[in-house]
Order: structure tokens, then C-alpha cells, then sequence
């Protein structure tokens, strides 16, 4: 049981050597299914962080591969034995930190069968499957979303990539695309301009220094007292780059930024851009998936004048990493900035083939899609609206445990699931809770800094979370603040 | 069996309802291994590519997500019913178009456990295992690829990116930063360089156009009688180059060209590059698998001079969609070019802890590296090597079939697992044996353009492939011809 077939002519393999393959996928496959339902049993009661020093995997694995195959018993063992120490449990109930990003069990099924099949969807003929799954359940998404739909110009065209970062970077190539393109032939030249909260996520300024904008062309929009991009200041410094010979190119509103979840104020940044003609892109990675209840769809008002906007279904929508949904409503500008095919060589393809190597830089595409439309079959809209409500309700909760403690103080409203506070005390004080908190292998929590101080910060968002996990998350912090 | 749970609670569940939510998964778990196995042994009498039109799967599926959840076997028989008609099989034996990639059963646990764990490795401590797996993993396959290793300042450093494009793309960034350091504060000016062969992948004139540097900025150096890049041509290109203030900044040469799989002299090049301070970057995505073999490692001669190198295990490497392994002797400058993190605060860090997010352009890293791990140990070097003689040998016997037919020629040299071949005829007659032997869903082949002529190519790769296979392939073509 479970041993490779160490024949040395695999390759050219009998049918019966093929079939012992086969028969030992088989048996390894039933003990993983249940080593992962047993995981899904048993993930509450493991560290949530990982306790491993540095090095301390790479030194236990050894120095080379094997000459020899392995058998799976080794290699489940070893992967029990020495990886799963070292894994930090984004699944476990009282992650906290960051976003608290889940995965969940019809999404591994997704995933198990994506890599069996192993179809690569670059063009529509190499897997129609990729295409046309994909293409329908991001349209479903987009439904859960609130962006305009149907079969009119103004419908938004969705595809999937990797992560959040790499979205972005695609919608400042669009900006560029739109506003300035000779910059596809002839190279960027260092007069185009990107506008961003000072909250915003890194990835901005990361996909503006790749994509040659460069790092001094991005201006960071100050914000009000509920850290909210200032749309004066944004009308103002787009003015004044405007008079000194910049060209304003990619405004990037955050709905839901990485520090306190603020909300940039999207309806009147479109108003600015359309004065200027400068691409909105809405950075909604996390808070996206609120605007799927009807009574948070407001923070997303404004969006159907924006030109692109990315949602993470790996963040807050139960689907493991990596799916980040892109969106645009000039599909046009996204293609002419990415195709290499000339149009004139595109006749023969029928209209409804799309070929998604011409809409991105990554020419292979993995069969992403399959796992989101297992979520969303599996938990269908209403039960997954209950969790999305479970998670905020929650974070109202403990925001209120907060406000009446009184050694503690908010820092920001918490419109969403996450909670930004702090220790009435100082920055090494509120440290020395956040480590205290984590090394207890309870609960992990992350901090952040905001008005200069350092505060600390609780996320909700997995499925295994209930109100109990909340619950101990907070004593644990008052017993760290000695309270 | 196999319902979900449809309380509206689920968020706030009891226990017992998690339980059903595991058992529910194991179920179905269970049934998907065996639907994975039975699939294995039954891909080679399914059609290779899917026979569906464009939109039949779109319109076949829903125009919106559930409302109420559905259960396992609903999502399970739609998969089978409507997803599967639709998939172009990758794993099929006698897949033979562009570089058969295939995937393998170990990888399919990599898979479905990575997904089960969902843990990111962005930051060391968000996931030290994802960070020292793939150090570990790529550290293992860099010594059988045979590229420099070792303590000194000269080991290369590995990272796990989607695609190749994506690798690419980043060495094209780090080139930038080596050679106009200052573009990533004010920008790309216009005025880089970037050099590869007529032949070389269409990713390499995307990654210049989505960093800024520009399509007319992308020199394709001419190629010799076997599709190799001509290095005179090069050097000649360069020096014109820098006579008219342009500056050479990236030369991509391609080991395994994805028309013909032809042979750029590397050795040669890093010379010229040397002279000139240019970044190479090898573009081995295919061929670098063929490295693994003793008797083919020359074909990387001069690597150790060269800069960066990308090679898709997802391609010839049983390892299922995606993993492409970018390596680097420049770790230093790769840093310089995508970290977002000031120097001064990492001294805190440990020297051992490398947080993936300041290596490049995605922050969220998925563990792609559980997968490859799997494949090396489950096969062992000496497998490994065996199957991939295996299909250069049977590459071999195929173009001394075509050799000896007197109706066709040869029209490049096959140096790996690929043959370009074509009917003596038109171009015409080629495309219509080619359509003949795709339409009969037993075969899959591609076609090229080479001396301005449409011709054939096979391309061996997949694991289930045997001799047979390739004999069929070659009798269903004489037959289109009818010959």
C-alpha cells in the first residue's frame, strides 16, 4: 500500500502499472480527505500562530530531493510531522489578524478537482471550461456586488487573478493605457500621476514603481478624522499637477483600507476624475463582500462611474487564497493595453470566445473559478449574507465591550468587521499586549498604527468564528493589560 | 448525506452543526478522490479537445448564484454533466499541442491540502511554512536544473510566481533596477532596451509594455538557420543601440523557443552582456526540465553568468497549473526593485526570515510549493529523469518517422520532446491535416509558423503518454494526408 512504482519506464508503463498508480492516488486521496476533515475538527485547538524559529523547517527537510520515489505514507508523515508545525492556522476560529481570511470545505473540493484536471485556460479552445465558468460565475459575483450588469456597453467584464496586487497593477496599466497611449510603444515617460489615500494598501505604490510610473509620481492623499481619502485634497493636487505639466492618469479609492477599513468617498472622487478624465480604480479587496448585503451596498454608491474595481473572494468570501476578482467596465482599454494579437487576426474567432491571455499579463490561467463556484453554490447568497452579518454583528459587539472598558478607547469607527483600539496607555504597553495576546497560541491578533500611535486591531471573518472565540479574544487582552 | 447545512446561522453554529458541515465535506471528499481516479484511468477515451461551442457552457449554467445553498451531489453531477464536456484534457496521452503539460496524482494532494490549510505566506510569520518550503523546494530543484548553489555569494536565490510571464516580467523589473536604478522613483524615461530573438515568447513584449519600457523598445535580434538568436546581430544591435543614447538594460534568452524549442547561445550572450552591464534573463520554461538530464545540462552552458532564469515546473514537470520557479543571482537587486519596506526596519527581522511580499509584485502567497514537493519525492530523481528520456526518445523515433516519409519534411531541429514537421504541400494542406486530426478527438497537435510557413508540431510531455500514443499521432496524420 501506498508505494510508488519504482519501475524506471513509467513513462512507457504498462496498463497494470498505470492501474497501481491510479489504485495508490486512490488510497493516499481517502487519507487526505480524511486528514483534512479531521484538520477542519481539530484546527480550534492548535496554535493559530506558527511557533517555529526561522530556519527550523528548512533545516529539518532534507538537503536534496530523493533519487529514489517516496512513498505517500512518507511524504503524509513528514507533512504532518514537519510542515504543519510551521503553518500559521488561517482557518483557525480565533485568527484575528490582518484580514481574517478563510477557506472552506466545497472551495478544497474546487481546488482538489482544478488540479486533476490541470486545463489551462490562455485561450478559449485550450479549456472552454476556464473561459466560460469563469465568465458566468464572476457575473454572478457581480450580481452579489451591485455592479452594473446586463447586456448593454455598460456592463462590467470581469476575470480572475492571483491576488489583490496583481489586480491593481493591471488597473494602473488600464490608466495608463486610457490616458496616455503611445506609453504601449514608445515606454512610460514619468509625467503620469497616481492618487491614493495615505491609507491605502501598499500594492498601489508597488504596481505604480512596476509598471514604470514610479514612486515619486504617486501622491498620498491626506485624510479626514475617520482616515477617508479628502476629496479637496485630491481635487486640489490633481490642479496643481495638472498646472505643473503632470498628466493626472489612476485615482485608487480604498472601500475598506488595510489599517481601519476607512471608506474613501467614491461618489465624489468620480466626479473629480470625469472633470479630469482620470481612471477610478476601487480597491475593494476585503470590503467588497459587505456591499453583498443590501444594507451596506451604500459604500459602494458612485461605483458605476468608476472604471475598474478588484474584490478579493479570497479574503472575506470563504474561498481560499488565491482568487482576486478584477473588474472593468472598459474591457476595451484592458485588452488593448494587454493583446498582442493584432485585431485583423481576430476575425476568425467567434465573438463569444474569449481568450484570456489578451486581458493580463499571465498568459497560462489556472481553472480559479472552479473553487468560487463551488462557495457559492454550497452556501447560496442567503446563508452567506447570514455569515457576512454574523461577523459584523460581532465586531459591533466587541467594539461596545471596548467603549465600556474604560483602560481602552476605539480609534476608528469599525463599519465593517474589523475593530481598531488601543490600551489607554503607551505604544510599548499596547505591544507588549498584542505579543502577550499571540503567544498564548489562543488567539493572534495584529496591530497597526494610527495618528502615530501604535493600536491594536481585532478582524473577524472565518467560518469556524463564533461569538464565544470574540468572547475569549477580549479576556485575553484584559488579562494581558493586567485589567 | 451530502446536504449542507442551511441554517441561517451557520456563522453562530453549534457544534453539532460543524460536525455535520465536516462530515458533509468527507463525504464528499471521499467521492471526489474516486471520481479523480476514475478519471485518470478513463482521460485517454475521453475526446482531447472539447468538443462544446463557444457559449454552450456559459448559457447552460444559471444567470444567477442560489439563493439557497445546494448540496455536494448537485455541484458534483453539474460539474460532470456541464463542466466536463467543456474541459480540454491536458492529461490526456495523446495531447500533443504546444508544450504538453501534465499534471500528476501527488500534486493533487499538494493541492487539495494547500487549499485545506489556506495559509498565506506573505510574511515569514503568517506562514513560516509556505516561506521554507519553497525555499527548501526550489533549493532542490535549482540542483536538478544545476544552477549555482551553495553558501557564497553567488548561490540563486528562488521564488514561486503564477507564470512564466509573470517570472519574466519581474526579471524585466530587476533589469530596470540594475541598470536605471533611479526609474523606480521618477519613472521609466524611454529610453531602456530590452533584447530578445524573433522567436522568443510573446511574454517578454508584454512584460516591456506593462512596465513602461515600451514595445518599440523591444529589439527582436534575428535568428540563424536553426531559430537560434544570432549573437552577432545582438552585439551589433546593442552597440547601434548605445551610439544613439539608448540604454541596453535586459537580454532574454530563450532556452527552448515555443515554436521550434531552438537553442539560444548563451554562453555567447552573457559575454556580450558582460561587456555592456546588461541583465540575461533564460527563458527556460520548457526546456529547463531537459537540464535535469546529464547528458542535456550543456544546453544551460554559461547560467552561471546570466542573471535570472524562469522554469515552469507546471510545464514538463508533472506538476498541474500553476508553479513557475523564477530564480535569481541578484536576490539583492529583485529587493531593491519590489520591497516597500525601508531598510532600517528590518533589522528586527531575522536574517533567516524572508517575507515573500518584498520579492515581488503579489503580496498574498499561496503555497504552490506543497505540491512540487510532493512530485519530486513522490517520483525521485531517478523517475524523473526516465520519463523525460522517455519522451526525448520517443521524440526522436517520431522525426525519423517523419524523416523517412518521403510526403513530409522535417523544418527544424528537435533537440527536446517537440517535432516541427510538415506535409510537402501548402499551407492549406497543412491546416487541413492538422483540423482532420484534432476533429477526431483522439489527438490534439498545433501548429506554427517557421520560414513563413504554417507547419505541424507534436510536442510530448504527459505523463500517461506512451509510445503507442505518439504512433497513433503519427498514423492519424499520414492518414490526413492521405498517404
Amino acid at each position: 500500500m501506498n508505494k510508488p512504482i519504482h519501475s524506471k519506464e513509467l513513462a512507457a508503463s504498462t496498463p497494470e502499472q498505470w492501474q497501481e498508480y491510479v489504485a495508490d492516488f486512490r488510497r493516499a486521496g481517502h487519507e487526505t480527505v480524511d486528514w483534512v476533515a479531521n484538520y477542519f475538527n481539530s484546527v480550534a485547538e492548535m496554535p493559530v500562530l506558527a511557533r517555529t524559529k526561522p530556519g527550523e523547517l528548512f533545516d529539518a527537510l532534507p538537503v536534496s530531493a530523493p533519487g529514489q520515489g517516496e512513498t505517500y505514507d512518507a511524504m503524509l508523515r513528514d507533512f504532518d510531522k514537519l510542515v504543519m508545525p510551521a503553518v500559521t492556522q488561517w482557518n483557525h476560529p480565533r485568527f484575528f489578524a490582518y484580514f481574517a481570511c478563510t477557506g472552506s470545505a466545497p472551495a478544497v473540493l474546487g481546488e482538489m478537482l482544478a488540479a486533476a484536471l490541470n486545463t489551462n485556460g490562455l485561450h478559449w479552445k485550450t479549456s472552454p471550461a476556464v473561459a466560460e465558468l469563469e465568465q458566468r460565475t464572476l457575473d454572478w459575483l457581480r450580481q452579489w456586488l451591485g455592479l452594473p450588469g446586463g447586456d448593454g456597453k455598460d456592463a462590467w467584464f470581469g476575470i480572475v487573478y492571483d491576488t489583490a496586487s496583481t489586480s491593481s497593477m493591471h488597473a494602473i496599466v488600464c490608466a495608463r493605457e486610457m490616458v496616455a497611449p503611445e506609453a504601449r510603444r514608445q515606454g512610460s515617460r514619468g509625467d503620469l500621476t497616481v492618487y491614493t489615500s495615505e491609507h491605502s494598501h501598499s500594492s498601489i505604490e508597488k504596481g505604480a514603481i512596476a509598471v514604470g510610473i514610479g514612486q515619486d509620481n504617486v501622491r498620498k492623499v491626506p485624510v479626514d478624522v475617520n482616515f477617508a481619502m479628502r476629496a479637496d485634497a485630491l481635487a486640489k493636487m490633481i490642479e496643481d499637477d495638472k498646472a505643473s505639466g503632470k498628466r493626472p492618469a489612476c485615482i485608487v479609492a480604498t472601500i475598506g483600507t488595510t489599517s481601519s477599513t476607512s471608506i474613501d468617498p467614491l461618489a465624489t472622487i468620480v466626479e473629480i476624475a470625469e472633470k479630469h478624465n482620470v481612471w477610478v480604480h476601487v480597491d475593494a479587496a476585503y470590503a467588497g463582500a459587505a456591499a453583498i448585503l443590501p444594507e451596506h451596498r451604500h459604500i459602494l454608491a458612485g461605483v458605476e462611474r468608476a472604471h475598474s474595481l478588484v474584490f478579493n473572494a479570497h479574503k472575506w468570501l470563504l474561498t481560499p487564497i488565491d482568487l482576486s476578482a478584477f473588474y472593468t467596465r472598459r474591457p476595451d482599454i484592458l485588452r488593448r493595453a494587454f493583446a498582442l494579437t493584432p485585431d485583423y487576426l481576430k476575425t476568425q474567432d467567434d465573438p463569444r470566445a474569449h481568450n484570456l491571455m489578451d486581458y493580463g499579463v499571465p498568459l497560462g490561467h489556472r481553472f480559479r473559478a472552479l473553487k468560487l463556484w463551488f462557495v457559492m453554490r454550497y452556501f447560496g447568497r442567503e446563508r452567506m449574507e447570514a455569515i457576512l452579518r454574523s461577523h459584523i454583528e460581532w465586531a459591533q459587539k466587541f467594539a461596545a465591550l471596548v467603549d465600556a472598558q474604560p483602560g481602552f478607547e476605539r480609534v476608528a469607527p469599525a463599519p465593517f468587521s474589523v475593530v481598531c483600539f488601543r490600551f489607554k496607555g503607551s505604544d510599548q504597553q499596547n505591544q507588549a499586549i498584542q505579543d502577550k495576546v499571540n503567544q498564548s497560541g489562543r488567539v493572534f491578533i495584529s496591530g497597526t498604527v494610527l495618528n502615530g500611535k501604535f493600536v491594536l486591531r481585532l478582524a473577524i471573518g472565518n467560518l469556524a468564528t463564533q461569538w464565544k472565540d470574540v468572547e475569549e479574544a477580549w479576556k485575553l487582552i484584559l488579562k494581558a493589560a493586567e485589567l
